[in-house]
């Protein structure tokens, strides 16, 4: 990949395309686009384009192959791994998909909704409930992160455990390839078995093989229970065996399993307005159940009840709290998507978004806190997450006093202590955020050398020229 | 490719990897492999090898990419497609996964079994239930199909509406490239989101760009309840108004919604012996509605009864019985299974394995019907089907007294005019069969060329030497 700065000329024909007011080029303008919320990194670019049609996206691709121009695709920019920003000084040309942002077709018949890529996930959701129906997919960022972006990190969020991730949400796409070919994927079925998946290949492949620009989304029923439950715990071992009683009684009824450590609930409390914890007694771990019934309201509340007296029963449940309105499972909800933002006013945060087999969980979280202790003494661990997915956020908060930079450096060693834990127990670097550019030399390290060839072999397949976010998941050549 | 029949010195090479007692020459010792039960191809080979390992995988490929000599993999041959037979005249050497046939492992509360990819479906069954798990993957051929062939072709069957195809329940695979070398994913994660979905891409590649030996495979907490309904009903409109309530009372707890004509009831009562019609009344259309609860057999008790009654109030359902026993159960399901060999003996059958939107069934039945009597006066249409997937196997028996030759010479002419139906209605031409030699030249034909030409360059990049079950799929080049 070159990374000359595009000519004048190439501007004004990629202007031409999207007309000059989607067209940006002033560093004030540009600037949005350039770094995510984290701040780790922060990318350069001469040119930000905002096309209004998948024709123009087709267009700007065509000529962006013919000159070797690299484009970066981005969505809400919400993402955690430097995946959806330019590159720093590379000249990246930065495609933003916001004005594609269209409600195709909403079917609730069928289940489904056909959207363009650049919509708000907010607002599929909200479209799902206008015809009575769920669109389960649901995240922190989901008022500003947009499907296109869900669908090239293969979202997960906290509805995975009973709805899968997106990969699992999505029916079909349409692609703008990197050559400007346009892909029509854009089916409705349930059962498809004809060639390749291609569907799931541009899933999760963080826009290096084409750009979405459309999806076919599945839609659920709504349900017509819910009740959502705060269980005080003495161990992760006691989380792991609620959970298998919780899976084993509710099935797929059991649409959340969440663990959080005490530490999490002193952050929330401290820090977050509104936050209180529900209980009066203290507990070093807490699960978080949530259960969604359709058939009726009374079904999920025998289903928690039950699980919780399995669980008293069986002495794995010290404490519990049921909500009794739906404003109060909102508020339990809003305590654990408080996590993350609590350990802020902490200081500096290490964070990990790491998987390993469910049955895993207790050994991993204990081998992996004595490496950390081992190494930073004093290091304040607070691993939550979505424990039924084997899902844990471990995300470490300074200790307490430590000089927030100084810490911060140590972010790559702490990387690596952790995750050769998880790579002990067959897990996951990145369970849900993605490789980006974040992850993409130590993806390339862990990996057998066949499967990076592969991944490059399908990379040159679907990118000769190598212009689709260069360097992101694969190192360019 | 060429075809050059593989010398005495090559076939040596491949004898002493796997020993003489696995390598079949004689003509009777090979015939098993040659021909699917359907008898539509018939394919020759010079050698039958069955490899007790991986390694010996790996190796008789290595060969077979440096001599050029294409290999067909083979699991159960149950396939309907002609995708795991070799072709006719070509010299294919069959590749038979039937010794590599080890669980490997089993964890009930990891929710996970790990098994070679010539485990018998059936035997991965029993051995779910012997941790009181359930796999819930379920067909017709279970007793002799093979793992390794249900990833292959991405099966689907009878539990697909609850727990998903072949490709929802598989977390990891082991693939011996072509090439030789081992691509080791066999992962047990939820959730990992490291590059580009190779898994999907093996599963439903019906061995075109390598041989899976080995997967790891969900498994799910046995129901507490189960319930079988029968309904007799006036239309297929009626039947999708039925689905609609069915799955929004009963949600992810409705495990079937199958669809069945008057004419299936017919030919199973007069052909397949202990089938009876399990109701006084005669009606148009059936449904058989299969219910699974977690929580307690009450509860499968309650939904059922719940949309009988919504069915019958509403109108929809004319009559209906409910099974009073798992016998009974047992019973209406083998009347379903029972569909298509009840056809045999009405002479010949012209069969289509296609889907649409599930809302679009009706339509597309109605135009189905009446393009195929237009062609063919007394044609005895016997659609039946996985409703709630939209997957209908839209069979044709003969006409009474009609030439069973003269009726399958038609075979691809009725295709034609029953997938122009599809077409319009946005469906598949294969929803769970696959793509094989039977459909790949209609394949070609009805995808746009970008479509099939990706598909070609995955090909290549996986499979330069093309030696990966040729002319499958997609025409060797």
């Amino acid at each position: 990949m070159t990374s000359v700065i595009p000519s004048p000329e190439l501007i004004a024909s990629f202007t031409d395309i999207v007309g000059p007011d989607n067209a940006l080029t002033g560093a004030g303008e540009v600037a949005p686009y350039l770094a995510e919320s984290r701040g780790l990194y922060r990318g350069t670019t001469p040119l930000v384009l905002k096309p209004g049609s998948v024709d123009e996206v087709s267009r700007i691709l065509r000529i962006a192959t013919d000159t070797r121009t690299a484009i970066v695709p981005q969505g809400g920019n919400t993402g955690h791994v430097a995946g959806g920003v330019p590159r720093e000084d590379k000249a990246d040309v930065v495609l933003s998909l916001e004005r594609l942002n269209r409600i195709r077709d909403i079917d609730p018949v069928g289940n489904v909704i056909v959207a363009d890529a650049g919509c708000i996930l907010a607002d599929i959701q909200k479209a799902a409930d206008g015809v009575d129906r769920l669109f389960p997919l649901s995240l922190g960022s989901e008022g500003s992160a947009r499907i296109g972006g869900n669908l090239s990190t293969n979202a997960g969020g906290a509805a995975v455990l009973a709805y899968g991730n997106m990969r699992q949400l999505c029916l079909g796409l349409e692609v703008v390839l990197p050559t400007g070919e346009v892909w029509d994927g854009l089916r409705r079925l349930k059962k498809d078995n004809t060639g390749y998946d291609l569907r799931d290949l541009f899933i999760g492949a963080e826009g290096t093989l084409g750009v979405i620009t459309g999806a076919v989304l599945k839609l659920f029923p709504k349900p017509r229970g819910h009740q959502v439950a705060f269980a005080g715990l003495a161990s992760v071992e006691d989380a792991l065996e609620l959970f298998d009683r919780a899976s084993s009684l509710c099935g797929p009824a059991l649409t959340g399993f969440e663990l959080m450590p005490r530490l999490g609930i002193e952050f929330t409390t401290r820090h977050i307005p509104g936050v209180r914890d529900p209980m009066g007694s203290v507990h070093p771990w807490y699960a978080l159940i949530d259960i969604s019934t359709s058939d009726s309201a009374e079904s999920a509340d025998r289903m928690v009840q039950s699980v919780l007296e399995a669980g008293i029963g069986d002495g794995l449940v010290e404490n519990a709290v049921v909500a009794r309105s739906e404003a109060q499972s909102k508020a339990l909800w809003h305590m654990r998507e408080s996590m993350s933002p609590a350990q802020k006013p902490e200081g500096g945060s290490i964070k990990h978004d790491v998987s390993v087999p469910v049955s895993s969980i207790p050994a991993f979280m204990a081998e992996a806190d004595a490496a950390v202790l081992k190494a930073m003494p004093g290091a304040r661990i607070c691993a939550f997450g979505h424990m039924g997915d084997g899902n844990i956020h471990y995300n470490i908060s300074q200790p307490v006093g430590a000089d927030t930079r100084a810490f911060l450096d140590r972010w790559r060693e702490m990387n690596a202590i952790v995750h050769a834990v998880v790579l002990k127990y067959d897990g996951s670097i990145s369970a849900e955020h993605g490789i980006g550019q974040l992850k993409r030399d130590e993806l390339a390290a862990i990996r057998s050398p066949i499967e990076i060839e592969l991944m490059r072999r399908i990379k040159h397949a679907f990118d000769p020229a190598g212009i689709m976010n260069p360097d992101k998941v694969l190192r360019a050549e």
